[in-house]
């Protein structure tokens, strides 16, 4: 589960002025002058143009278990994942993805060549997959092994209601793309609406909960297909506007429910934007959202990195 | 391995202008305007004054295993280290600190009650540390089974020359006593002078060899005592004086090593100062090392958020 902060290590920017910057570093431990690094990364273009990065590589994983989860409620998943991390030593946990029933449902109505891995009734599931960079030996227990005990546990506490282990390439490839393909297949079902919050792991539940509620009171035929990132407290907060209903007729209510979702998520410490940036869509939210001081350090930057505005001008931020 | 940008989710920071910014979040993903927190972060105090944070925590080791090894080289250390990573599941090495023999006699010289880990006649050591959140189960491989099958490769691989594995508390706790005691003592046997730098992991080796090679040649009766976390490149590239050399004639020769250390540490593209800042010490090798464009980025941003530079004037960056 890897960020952005620990995947870029150098970078090169073209600035305002034309000169550029040749951050090209490749340190893990680095205490000279300010960091600029961060700073362009998460500016969009409106600092300066990356021209170039030193990424960080892993060792591609030699042993890898995924499985298919159902699961009793989103608070289940949270603590599955708490479980995972204790029991496959930490750092083995590469994926744990949530999925409502509406999500895979829609993937396997629409999209050619997808099976459901499970048939089970329920309304919550998740894909885990645990991977080691450490080959499979004989005698000593894989990631299968460990995770065929691990869901057996959890199975027995009632967490999980059932599951099952890829036994091949094809069943992984095949729960990966359910996963992949929830995007592609809402655009089939028409207009919809979509919000990319992250909130603390463990108020995900909470914010699902209240999220639902609050959303549905606004318009009681929308239907929700949540899913998520949850070991990054990664939600994508998405909906199918009501059968038939129009994009004209679905924007009109918009606006009331994009102000409850950002409400709710900025009252529990969240993020209104965990990965897609702010550009011109969410200016208005962030300058909403953001305090007076933030924001004015923020146009402190922009105005003397680039006076002029001449960097992806109008993005992130208002200046005045 | 956890660096200051994984620990650190939130910050709160007093202003040049007297507000206050509020950036308390613990969110793993964010992607909403610039990032202030690195920013704030790097500076020294120069852009703000830090006044809490949000830190994150990791559940406390339940399974640690600590081995002294006595190794061929700084080149075996590498080898071993990324051996290690791969043999222990990843994220269970958690300390991996290569001592130069002059470290070890030093530190039994000086500071009572500590015992050389191991008898072995070798110029370098290592001490490897490997922890797991999960707790020691009946039948299944702990840290210190794993342990004992990797020196045992290593040992017959040639890098590790002798090895001891701390059967109790104490022993580890006085494998830790002899590296974290290296400073103490190194300050009972006079004046001397560090480098505290990285570099590539890769790289340490090359380092080693041609820092010592050029700064013997400039005062060849210095004392080296190298010794690093490894895994996060970070050397602390240290020397005791000649003996008998009093402190004003050590400085006589300091600004010279000094230059050829930082040459040499900025042609591997490496960090001049990795954990301890530049603060006054520094500034002028940072303004040497750092590109004109990378020093006016830096004026730019604290002349904008400090324009009457009234916070820890005088550090980092000279302002003209």
């Amino acid at each position: 589960m890897a960020m952005r902060e620990n995947l870029v290590l150098g970078l090169e920017v073209v600035l305002a002025n034309g000169d550029v910057w040749d951050g090209l570093r490749a340190l893990k431990k680095d205490n000279t002058g300010y960091d600029l690094k961060h700073l362009f990364m998460g500016a969009e273009g409106t600092l300066g143009i990356i021209t170039k990065a030193v990424l960080k590589l892993w060792p591609a994983p030699k042993d890898v278990c995924t499985a298919w989860l159902a699961i009793r409620d989103p608070n289940a998943a949270i603590e599955i994942l708490s479980e995972a991390y204790a029991a496959s030593d930490d750092d083995n946990v590469g994926s744990c993805e949530l999925m409502s029933r509406t999500c895979t449902d829609m993937v396997l109505r629409h999209i050619p060549g997808t099976q459901d891995p499970l048939k089970a009734e329920t309304e919550w599931y998740l894909l885990l997959e645990w991977s080691s960079a450490r080959p499979r030996q004989d005698g000593v227990a894989g990631m299968s092994d460990k995770m065929e005990q691990f869901l057996a546990d959890q199975l027995e506490a009632g967490r999980v209601l059932d599951a099952v282990i890829a036994q091949t390439e094809a069943q992984s490839r095949n729960m990966w793309r359910i996963r992949e393909s929830v995007a592609e297949a809402s655009r089939t079902e028409g207009p919809g609406l979509s919000y990319d919050v992250s909130v603390a792991v463990s108020r995900i539940p909470e914010f699902i909960d209240k999220g639902l509620k609050a959303v549905l009171e606004i318009l009681p035929t929308i239907r929700p297909y949540p899913l998520g990132h949850i070991g990054d407290g990664n939600l994508h907060f998405s909906f199918m506007g009501p059968k038939g209903m129009d994009r004209e007729t679905l924007a009109l209510y918009s606006a009331a429910i994009t102000r409850v979702v950002n409400d709710l998520i900025t009252s529990m410490a969240g993020s209104i934007s965990a990965e897609h940036g702010i550009g011109i869509e969410k200016l208005d939210e962030l300058a909403h959202y953001r305090s007076k001081t933030e924001l004015d350090v923020m146009r402190m930057i922009k105005r003397a990195l680039d006076p002029k505005n001449i960097m992806n001008p109008g993005k992130v931020l208002r200046l005045s």
